[in-house]
This record gives C-alpha cells, sequence and structure tokens, in this order.
C-alpha cells in the first residue's frame, strides 16, 4: 500500500456493500496499490444520498450478490464504465441497463463451479449413505448402547438427474460418473457434444430419476424449488430424502425439516471455502488494475 | 423353498455366528432350494459342543467377518471343503490350516469395494467441507441467530495419500481426481501400471499429504491407526480433522472426539448399504450352489 498522501490520488473502486470475502481471519483481501475502495457501507448517510454526494466521478464498482444494481443505483454512476462482481451468476445487475450505457461487467467467471459441485456431490452421499445422522448417532453414544446404523443406498448405479448442465451441472457429473452413476439432464436445449440423455423438461427427467427412493439435492436457488411441496414430500415419503444449501428465506429453513434425519442442510455455503474466497479477491483485485492499466480484463463477461 | 420333508435331504451349511445381511427387512436373504443352513448360534449348546455333535459331516460353511474359524474350529469338521465368507477380507479364517486341509474359500470378492470407497470419499468431503457440521447448526437455528458458519476448505488440487492402493484405494483415487485432487500412495510395492506417485513407507507419504492442514480418513480397521496418537493430534491441532469410519473398541469411539466437529464418524458401516447386502447375499448363495452342484465358483478365493 502506498501512503496516504499517494492513496488520494488513486482511482476509486465504488462498493456498496461489502462482499463476503472482503476480510478473511480479519485481513482485507482485495487490497491494490493501484486503487482505493469508497465505501458506501461505512457512510451514515442514506445509500443514494451517498452516491449522489461522493460517487459522481467513480468509473468502477465491486458488486457482491447481496449488493442491488439498477437503474436508480446507476443514475448516481454517470461515469461508471466497469462493474466487477464477486458472484459468477448476475442477478444482482440491472444487465439491459449496464449495456444500454456502454458498462462492462467483469464477473467470478468459474471460481466457484468446482467447490459448488462438491458441495453438491457431498450433500448427496451424505444423504444416502446417512453420514450426518449416523455421525450424530456415534456423538451421541447410541452405537454402544442401540447397535447398529440403519443402512444406507448404494451410489453405484444411481440414476441421477441433473437440472441445468452448466459449468457447475457438468462438473457434478463428471463426478458422479466416478462413482457409477448413469446422468442425464434436462436444459433449455440438448448441449452439443454432451452424451448424456437429454430430456425436454424437469418433468421428464424427474419421472426417470426421481420417485420414493429419489434424493432432492439443491445448490442453485431456494427459488428454484417449491419448497412447501418439497417439505410435503418429505414429510409424507414421497421421496425419500433431500441435501439443500439453498432455502427459499435464507437464513431461515423449513422447521419440518429440522427433525428429518434424512434432510442434511447447509447455510448456504456451497461457494464458500477459503481457498475460493482467496481465488475470488485475487481475480477481483485484477480485473480493475486490469481495467486502470487498460488492459484486457481476466474475467469479461460477454453477453450472449 | 421345498416342503420340510424335501429340506431334511438337503445338504447342510454351518453357520456359526448370524452374518450382518443374513436379515434384511424381516426377511431371510441366503434361502436356496439346493441347502439348508445348520445355525450353530440358535443351539443352547456351546459352540464346540455343537459343532461336535451336529457338524461332522457338514461339508460347507458360511462365515462372517465376526465368526473365527481357526484350526480348534476345523478339526470339529473333517468333511469341510468350502467356506464361503460374507467379507472381502479373510482375516477370520486359519489360511494356512485351511490349505492344509484342502478347503477351498470363496470371498465376497468385489461388492463392497465401490461402497467402501463412496463412504471415504463422503467422509473426506464432509470434513473439509463441514457437511456434519453446517447440518448441525443449521438445524439448531444457528443460521438465522449466529450467522455464517467459517469456511470450510476446497478439495480441488487437494493432496491425497492413500494406504494400501488395493480395490477400494484405487476406487477412492477414481474418484478423488474427479474432484481435481491429486494423488499419490504407498503399499507393500509399486502397483504395475499406475502412474500416481508412489512412496516406500507411510511417513514419506504422510510428509507429502498430511500436516496441520490434513485430514486422516480410515475406513480400514481401527488398528491401522494408533488411536490415542491421532486423538492427541486432533485434540492439539497437529492435524486439521478426522473421517473415521472404524475405531480400535467398536462399538466403542474415544469419547474425547465427540466434541470435535472437525471429526465425522460412522458406526463401521462403509460397506453396509442395502445393496450391497443383497448383492452379497446373492454372491453367497450363488458359491454354495455352485459348490452342491459341483459348478465353478463364483469368486473363489486365490492364495498368491
Amino acid at each position: 500500500m502506498g501512503s496516504p498522501a499517494a492513496d488520494e490520488d488513486l482511482p476509486q473502486v465504488l462498493i456498496i456493500r461489502n462482499p463476503p470475502a472482503f476480510t478473511i481471519d480479519g485481513e482485507e483481501q482485495f487490497t491494490s496499490p493501484k486503487f482505493r475502495f469508497l465505501k458506501a457501507f461505512e457512510s451514515t448517510l442514506p445509500p443514494h444520498d451517498f452516491l449522489a454526494a461522493r460517487a459522481r466521478s467513480v468509473r468502477a464498482m465491486l458488486a457482491s450478490g447481496g449488493a442491488v444494481v439498477d437503474a436508480r443505483v446507476l443514475q448516481f454512476l454517470p461515469e461508471l464504465r466497469l462493474i466487477v462482481t464477486t458472484t459468477a451468476g448476475l442477478n444482482q445487475l440491472d444487465l439491459p441497463e449496464c449495456r444500454r450505457r456502454g458498462i462492462r461487467i467483469a464477473n467470478a467467471g468459474d471460481v466457484y463451479s468446482a467447490d459448488v459441485a462438491d458441495c453438491a456431490v457431498g450433500l448427496l452421499i451424505d444423504v444416502l449413505r446417512k453420514i450426518s445422522a449416523s455421525n450424530r448417532y456415534v456423538k451421541q453414544g447410541f452405537w454402544a448402547s442401540k447397535g447398529d446404523y440403519p443402512l444406507g443406498s448404494k451410489l453405484r448405479g444411481k440414476r441421477i438427474g441433473i437440472v441445468g448442465l452448466g459449468r457447475i451441472g457438468y462438473q457434478v457429473a463428471k463426478r458422479l460418473e466416478a462413482f457409477g452413476c448413469s446422468i442425464a439432464y434436462n436444459s433449455r436445449k440438448a448441449k452439443p457434444g454432451v452424451s448424456y440423455p437429454f430430456y425436454q423438461t424437469v418433468q421428464e427427467l424427474a419421472a426417470k430419476t426421481l420417485g420414493k427412493d429419489g434424493v432432492i439435492v439443491n445448490i442453485a436457488r431456494g427459488g428454484v424449488i417449491d419448497e412447501k411441496e418439497m417439505v410435503r414430500c418429505l414429510m409424507e415419503g414421497e421421496i425419500a430424502g433431500a441435501g439443500l444449501d439453498v432455502f427459499e428465506n435464507e437464513p431461515d429453513a423449513p422447521k419440518e425439516l429440522m427433525e428429518l434425519d434424512n434432510v442434511v442442510m447447509s447455510p448456504h455455503c456451497a461457494v464458500f471455502t477459503r481457498e475460493s474466497l482467496l481465488d475470488v479477491a485475487r481475480l477481483v483485485v485484477g480485473n480493475l488494475e486490469a481495467f486502470f492499466s487498460n488492459e484486457p480484463l481476466l474475467s469479461e463477461y460477454e453477453d450472449d
């Protein structure tokens, strides 16, 4: 880091809301000698007032998943030319408005895919092989007093249905192939060069792969599943279990699931490993430094 | 099943102790129209008395993992020509004495390898990604009240050291390759046709792959690890965690580990899926039927 005097001359990068990776073990991870942050979240001003007063000349901003950047925000940022996100998805951005204003976007690219795929597979193994539940059984001392734990289910030979075969879905498929599972998928259209059976609709895919002995794993977003209906199916045994990293009303998760040993829940942490947060911090800093040096961005998002 | 009268004429298969898979959901899994069982465990006689009185003409027996078949047992069974095990390993048998007596052996072959490998990988993901611990956190309602759970560790890029690259070790390696881990192994000698780096000793392997951030997974036998020393290392943070399916004094597990969130324990159930128990029952029955029909055994064990 330069001296305070030199810092004053550095270009500013706006942050509306602190991204999760900003600090790890008390250390700021996004530091650079080439820019400094303008932190809206540290101001006592209401966000829009802060933007109007302080951010008119800002040319770059960092947007985490929770920080909505809509047309209303963008109108306060006439000089903005770059948004760098700590996310792979861009749901928090008004993409048409960004395009209209000529704002480039650099996202987290593929940084999280492996970790999310690992989490999906981990949740599936956990549910099928009852790892969390039997761990609790052993730790409560029941092994010695009550004997063997109920049988788990085998992974080999299981039919896996993947809804959306993007980067993450494909990595889940590759992992589960190594376990001897057979893969099928649904997406808007069949992927070229992919040999897994393709189903036009989620319903057709589910008819082939789910059912009374089936397990649902969700590492995407809570909203992609009708949570009430899933809870009902789990309570009534219409499906055999679930591994869930995401929920409709986080950080709340459905109370009915808390007592179910065949449901394994993690607190929306599929992307959160120390390594992936360090990786995304490096990528964000690299994108911002490249921008201010007029060099190609490391992970520029291109509209289809 | 034949009529009781016909049953009387069937050849007998001795069982000293009930194997775990013998009954699933209340149904006997090892039934056959070609033989009947002579169940020592149902008699009130002491085992050796039962053998002396009832088993002299027995030509085949079924041996589970817990049923020791040593020279003392074999001397009561002069007509024995076949032992079928429900296990892959044969630690319960006095192999030289079997060989001397010309007793053939059929074991469980490769039936369990995939499930054990799955369990090893499941335990590893669980420890690294804190699945059991974060599941408990969510189910206790702490996500809403206390916020995010501590970061997990990434699988991709991790160095994996496998002690013993047999069928199970190899299947563990294949799975973890799909997660982007790098594999090394130790065994008595380097395996031909295997490209993973080979280390002469467990110590050299551990020096490359374990350490303060390392995790131990044991799905072999409790005795292969110095459990006291492992507990000490875990308590003092010399290793980062453990996933354990086996223990020195089962069904007891070390009390000190019960409170540790970075230790995941399952009750020696790596082989126990419904599917693998059904598979082993089919294999056992197939071996016994083949023997009594003078056909080749399905999974005859050949001494090196």
